[in-house]
């Protein structure tokens, strides 16, 4: 039984769905809410609305985007010769933030997972192939994260790619920079001593 | 300079108006409601909207409510000789689901606090003075909380209700049930020993 009023229980338990958000948090988030002026609690209901009613997948790159294609994919400053491969919208962000890759993007939206029942045809892997067939990409890069799921996709992909004669990379791993070599884990240590360039 | 879709940008720097949602939060709520079906989306927007259009404060005790008065304050089974003030809406439920209490309640929606410029008028002593004149009430029960502020404005509630002949009385401190006594500090400790009683 709740001791709140309706709307308010509701609200709580709107906000409790979220991931990460506990029973204390979405009280008080509800209750910040119920103190806000109105317009203010208006704007925040309507960004959860029309952010979902207005973004949609890129039918080229299935990245979040407002227009279809995307202003990415429909850019003529980007280079079309190489597809930047992420597992996330949010890792386009980041790859963008570097404002160091040119080319286009392609959004798996998850990674090849056996132990959750993820397979090859539960994410965006048939849609990469079908960029492919007109012969003008020349380089695959595999940004998938590095970690069990995201390595077994990047193989898996780059496996599907070498009959094709597409160039396949994959991002080094090693140390993060700032980071600190005593505290880096072996396995992150291995991968940056293998993957060493001459300087 | 954003690199997401718009509408995504404006749901982020929504959730991060928030209180204690950060950015890295703000944008995992973000992709979450994105994720979600549109039908669930649309429910969390609704709830923000209902709770902050269907609420609002009883015009007797001040507590939030879709009906007013609210329905404590219109129960035939509650002690209306007795009124306990606390300082926010989430107070009475903390106090309700003691099931403890079975009076009537006043909020006064913050406490006195000349540093951050709140003074008597500006919470709901006025309100609650004015639920005494028909002289029904016999009690009024301090319950504001046990800070600087909250001891505060139970003094100052005190003071104005000594002249009416209405007994005020303060919620007890001392250590909590389940506390330690080694981890107690000292002046919660020193309110225990003072409030100590024949058992």
């Amino acid at each position: 039984m709740s001791f709140y009023a309706a709307p308010v229980a509701k609200l709580i338990e709107e906000f409790e769905k979220l991931p990460g958000i506990g029973h204390k948090t979405a009280q008080r988030l509800a209750f910040h809410v119920l103190n806000l002026p109105y317009e203010k609690a208006e704007s925040l209901a309507n960004a959860i609305r029309e952010a979902k009613a207005k973004t949609r997948y890129c039918s080229v790159c299935s990245n979040l985007t407002e227009t279809d294609p995307c202003s990415i994919c429909s850019s003529s400053s980007r280079d079309s010769s190489v597809i930047c491969v992420v597992e996330d919208p949010r890792d386009v962000v980041a790859m963008e933030r570097t404002r160091e890759f040119k080319g286009l993007y392609h959004v798996l939206h998850g990674a090849i997972s056996p132990m959750e029942g993820i397979g090859p045809e539960d994410i965006k892997i048939k849609e990469l192939l079908a960029r492919l067939k007109d012969g003008s990409v020349k380089e695959i890069i595999l940004a998938t994260n590095p970690n069990i799921e995201g390595e077994a996709t990047a193989m898996y992909i780059s496996k599907l790619l070498k009959p094709l004669g597409i160039k396949a990379t994959r991002i080094a791993h090693g140390i993060p920079v700032g980071g600190d070599l005593e505290y880096a884990d072996e396995v992150t240590l291995a991968k940056a001593l293998e993957g060493r360039r001459e300087i």
